[in-house]
């Protein structure tokens, strides 16, 4: 198994990938590992599973994704998915630019067949620890009720096969529980989710919800996806900046609050999307990982760990085949 | 002043309501109060300013709204629009069913002039405990860019007359803070809003930053906002059970959370929209406010205090004016 990284993507790239990869190839020694990167002082010693692939070019978080694509085609980035395309790597995982490496995946591997709009499909922690995969959270603002019905179909099978969650749960996002709320959007997709026979469909799901895990997968259009992920994120950290405050205001407090640290330290573990890897490109022609801009060798640690779920149980084939049958049986 | 309420609104009802008659009335001896319930025997002694009106009928939480309006006609809920309809009320105060208020608020008291559809408005808790002003989260699921344009005014003018913010920052929710990101809806209406010379458009705002306080004026179709309410809600819920969980574990814990109570304690305030009051149906013919539906007693007191100001400071007038200058200055 060959797995391509991106040594330009993320705030602490190229260090962070080189450890994740470290990280990675002692746990798996049966897989090569690929980084592409601008400069090969970067590689380092003593990993004998780990090639390097020379660019000269990388693609900037403020690039504007589809000139970027076109104009620096000798980018970490487009020649990832270049790979996965010639099958010179199995999967890429990137931290980078997430609109380049949608346009750079689209334009190099395509569309899995029977999709319509890949999505990019995050976990989110939950309390439990466990997480819920959300898709789409901003590949495509806008959507349409047959593409909540491919994310649905997507998500379900990737939660399964990567995730292990058997017979996934599936929410859809929405300002209410009753049936017949929302937008027409939403209220033509309950009605698509709620025939799909190979899906466990539990309804309208609440964004007060989400973070109790009521779903394993939860569909929506991009924005309130995007919505919701960035909100989450803001909410949590605005929260944990301000008990930081409150924990250094005076020497009592910092006692109290050492006191406290472990189970403080065990929740933002829980809370922490580190833990759960990158978040799938779902759709795209080949296994596309997207990094958090903010992964730690960890992150990449477990995208990797992802990367390889992703390519041994097939997930690209399964979804194929499932889009296909469900296709036969509508028309 | 003349101020009805709805004695049988919110989950503390009518307790809570009655409470916090009771606060208000002897802040403002120049304000009339009426309570509007079925049961006369709930109105308490003592309180000079206050006068009771009796009705048969009222509306629960789950009623579906237009069928509830349409059919009790006797509800406190649809007296209270009735009464300000006829001047028999300045102002209305329910903590009940959203939908139905917006119903009946509807029916009786029309929209304001220039306005196509009413908006809710409440207020977000923000981190410096002053609030955001969010508009629209959930009156209209689904929003054209001329409604967020008018959002935006109404806001504004809101924002400046009973929240007290003196040139009220506006900001567009997106999903991108560059120009040109987002649905058609946030494009288009981004246009729209930089064209506005009377209010104060510092561009997209994403959700992540919401509660830090970008802007004081956040506008939105009502889908997005209610996603973004709900979410902050729900992330705010879930970590402030986690933490009180951590600080209950062990007797160690207990003495170290007993230290860092005060503290956490004025956070918790700060988030708390019980501080802010209700939120307004924006756009409706007479001030008529939605109190959040586990409205306690300083809720309640404090919706009345808001009320107070958007009679007072002639709001509907001010927004009326405002939108009959802008449609004349387009057509």
């Amino acid at each position: 198994m060959r797995i391509a990284l991106d040594a330009h993507g993320g705030d602490y790239a190229p260090d962070a990938v080189v450890k994740g990869i470290r990280l990675a190839a002692g746990e798996w020694p049966d897989t090569t590992f690929i980084l592409i990167g601008r400069d090969e002082t970067m590689l380092p010693n003593g990993i004998s599973n780990l090639e390097f692939r020379l660019v000269s070019e990388q693609i900037e978080a403020d690039d504007e994704p589809v000139k970027a694509v076109r104009r620096k085609k000798d980018s970490s980035m487009v020649v990832g998915c270049q790979m996965v395309k010639k099958k010179e790597a199995d999967a890429f995982i990137s931290g980078g630019n997430t609109g380049a490496l949608m346009a750079a995946g689209l334009f190099y591997t395509g569309r899995m067949k029977g999709v319509d709009r890949p999505a990019l499909a995050p976990v989110f922690p939950t309390l439990s620890g466990k997480g819920t995969l959300v898709l789409d959270v901003g590949a495509n603002p806008e959507a349409k009720p047959e593409h909540l019905r491919q994310y649905a179909l997507m998500g379900s099978i990737y939660a399964e096969k990567v995730l292990g969650y058997s017979e996934p749960r599936v929410g859809l996002l929405n300002i209410g529980t009753e049936t017949g709320k929302g937008t027409e959007l939403t209220k033509e997709a309950f009605s698509l989710l709620e025939k799909e026979q190979s899906i466990r469909f539990i309804g309208n799901t609440e964004a007060r919800d989400v973070l109790t895990g009521p779903c394993e997968v939860l569909v929506c259009d991009g924005f309130s996806g995007n919505i919701l992920l960035k909100n989450t994120e803001g909410v949590a950290k605005a929260i944990f900046d301000r008990l930081k405050q409150e924990f250094t205001r005076s020497w009592t407090n910092k006692l109290a609050a050492a006191v406290l640290a472990p189970g403080l330290k065990r929740f933002k573990k829980d809370m922490d999307y580190k833990e759960h890897g990158g978040a799938p490109l779902l759709g795209l022609g080949g296994p596309i990982i997207k990094a958090h801009g903010s992964s730690d060798a960890k992150a990449f640690y477990n995208a990797v760990r992802q990367a390889r779920l992703f390519i041994e149980q097939g997930v690209i084939s399964q979804i194929e085949q499932e889009l296909s049958k469900h296709r036969g049986v509508d028309e």
